[in-house]
């Protein structure tokens, strides 16, 4: 404890209040595909972290990075064959339309780009994003973190939309109508953008709608919106930094919900840890991005972060990862049912593949969210050696997204310990 | 040659119209030091690559990457060491009021998070830039590119200031007026600001001018164009992607003008070519910024990213890296000098440190920029194993940025051929 202190105080001079996980702070040291281990070789099952996508220090992902590092790292004004060869792999997994792509660095660079292809094909200015969102951190990115913000966007370029909450649909809206009920909210921001002279760009949503609460888009619903988008000469942006590559069962977010986006981006899991994200789009959009001059990334797409993409591609074909995200998935959805029969205090079950949770409430009738809980649960989860976290409007959803090798052992550890802790807090 | 026509259509196919070096551009497949080989064997000298800043593939930079790779790579809201090892280093080397550190993946995220630190700190949104700037590639950052738009800014919240060129100093501008006649067109920018009614923010200079032409400001103007900023109530960003690490013969290029910036930014050559840069300001700026939220990026402060940029200090300490920028830089200088009396094309020597380029002209009277003659001989000098590029309002700069482990014999082959290259092309 005495090593951790000393962390902490060296660290709030050096990085002041940047945010730390539980109230315990971790100090990891070691990771092993869906292990990682403390300082004081306490082990934990890690199910929140689906940056190292194919697990903790994948040896084949280790390996093609070091290889590549030492043959060359250099930038992509100089030809290589690794981006090429990447970059085809990526879009023979997609729409033939969707043909153009950009390598970045992180999440927040490729939706920065994204947007300013938008701007550039559309002439517009205003964005749609949900009312509980984020796509990243520079500024016209950040303007769109409602989630941030209690709901609101950061500038008037900005709107937020309410999304389909299936557990707690209002008077009035059930199965039938509530794709077209939410839907028409959407036309009714490109309205309002138009009432106050802005001219309308896009709509972008996270392809797991994750900072939301991990919900779930009612049939119908995506197939409405994007034709509003596409009526007022919009373009749709799908953020699949958390729910691309086999993460939901499919290899794309957006594949659940049969839509061709016009812009996909990519980031976190893309080279299981290494910096790299991408934006992937229709050849007409990249090209009259262009016209004014090319884009340029300085390590966006170099060698080794594209050996990185490769090897993460590999490991997930070779250990035909998406039928186990499927697989494991199911069973896990089978086991939270158990649990959301056994528990007053689970009031729903959440997610596809391998990204999943519980909604936790006061009781199954109040449905009152019960973020302290939830608080509670994750810390104690931890203490007994399990890493999860919670995401929501109220924190009160369990967030679970392990590295996808992730099995039904281990997915029996992560319940029965999750089981167990729960009933020990609420006695 | 069917190799690199091969993987020319496949890139056109896949990127699109992404830039290129060279009318014959360059397969490269290996590098070592300051060296790199094309597909066929041939071998460069690399005076043009700034990111792999102690060398390409610099084993000690690699076997710390490989090494941290292995045992885990995640993201800062666990603790680290490293993070804050690193961190302490690299602010020891600044004045104590820089005392706080944020990691991001590029210098695009760093100046977009300066600019962030910058508004939430002033109140402003009105940023000043040089007429001839590039500071990166997102929405913001990239509204500030007036060197992008023939000497215009992006929007309406940025101004581009004239800054003088000694070697083309206007009628009536001479060396004893000209700092305080250029650092009042930053006033004259501020006040306009005003009579707009936008607030000002801040100031935003690269260290080493390098897109305006390798630019060295005269005595005092720095200082006074500080003042200004400053009394008007904005902050300074020192965009350091290019002139830090000892490139420019001390630690830091801001160091240079006997200046504190208010903030710093960092990037290219921080990790040796592995995403890494950051944003390095004071307490103040930095709470009063998070007042609202903390700032968090996933990639950024990974132990991985922050073992490399260890690494390259190991490296820089251990070979006395800033004295061989010194001391070789010095025996450029000279060179240079040698060439500039014997080429009628040479007007000027620009630069300090490993960071140097000569200024082409159709004349020494005209003093008329000559593009044309400096595209050839960039072209020429890489077929003749020389890698330079060029920089500057009119591309007439040449730019010479090589890795700084380069020697004084790695600087006669690249003087002896620019020698021989331009003898040949002027005949």
């Amino acid at each position: 404890m005495s090593n951790i202190n000393n962390l902490l105080e060296r660290r709030k001079k050096l990085l002041g209040p940047a945010s730390l996980f539980y109230d315990e702070p971790l100090h990891l040291v070691k990771g092993e595909g869906v292990w990682v281990w403390d300082n004081d070789g306490k082990k934990y099952l890690d199910v929140y972290n689906n940056v190292p996508h194919v697990g903790h220090c994948d040896p084949t992902v280790v390996d093609a990075i070091c290889n590549q590092l030492k043959k060359i790292n250099i930038h992509t004004r100089y030809l290589h064959e690794t981006i090429l060869a990447y970059g085809e792999r990526l879009i023979a997994t997609l729409d033939k339309s969707l043909s153009r792509v950009f390598f970045v660095n992180s999440g927040s660079e490729a939706n920065e780009l994204a947007m300013r292809i938008v701007r550039k094909n559309t002439g517009g200015e205003g964005f749609i994003a949900s009312n509980w969102a984020y796509h990243g951190n520079t500024k016209a990115v950040f303007d769109l973190a409602t989630g941030f913000r209690d709901g609101k966007p950061g500038s008037k370029y900005v709107k937020g939309v309410a999304l389909p909450d299936m557990y707690r649909l209002p008077d009035g809206v059930n199965e039938n109508n509530v794709a077209e009920i939410y839907a028409a909210k959407i036309k009714d921001a490109i309205n309002e953008f138009e009432a106050e002279g802005i001219k309308f760009a896009g709509m972008i949503f996270c392809s797991t709608f994750a900072t939301e609460g991990i919900l779930r888009m009612p049939d119908g619903f995506m197939g409405k919106a994007l034709q509003y988008v596409r009526d007022a000469g919009g373009l749709y942006i799908s953020d699949e930094v958390q729910g691309a590559f086999g993460r939901l069962g499919k290899m794309w977010g957006h594949q659940q919900y049969n839509i061709i986006p016009d812009i996909i981006i990519t980031g976190k899991p893309m080279g299981n840890g290494h910096p790299i994200a991408s934006v992937i789009t229709k050849e007409k959009f990249a090209d009259t991005f262009q016209e004014d001059g090319r884009y340029f990334n300085t390590f966006g797409g170099n060698p080794v972060s594209c050996a990185a993409g490769m090897a993460v591609l590999d490991v997930m074909e070779k250990e035909k990862l998406i039928e186990n995200v499927n697989e494991v998935g199911a069973y896990i959805q089978m086991r939270l049912q158990n649990l959301l029969e056994k528990y007053d205090c689970i009031g729903d079950v959440r997610g596809s593949g391998l990204f999943f949770g519980l909604e936790m409430v006061k009781s199954k009738i109040s449905k009152e969210h019960d973020g302290e809980l939830t608080h509670k649960l994750i810390n104690a989860m931890a203490k007994n050696g399990v890493l999860i976290r919670s995401t929501g409007p109220k924190k009160s959803v369990l967030k679970m997204r392990p590295p996808i090798i992730f099995s039904k052992d281990n997915a029996d550890f992560l319940l029965d310990t999750l089981d167990k802790t729960l009933s020990g807090l609420i006695r």
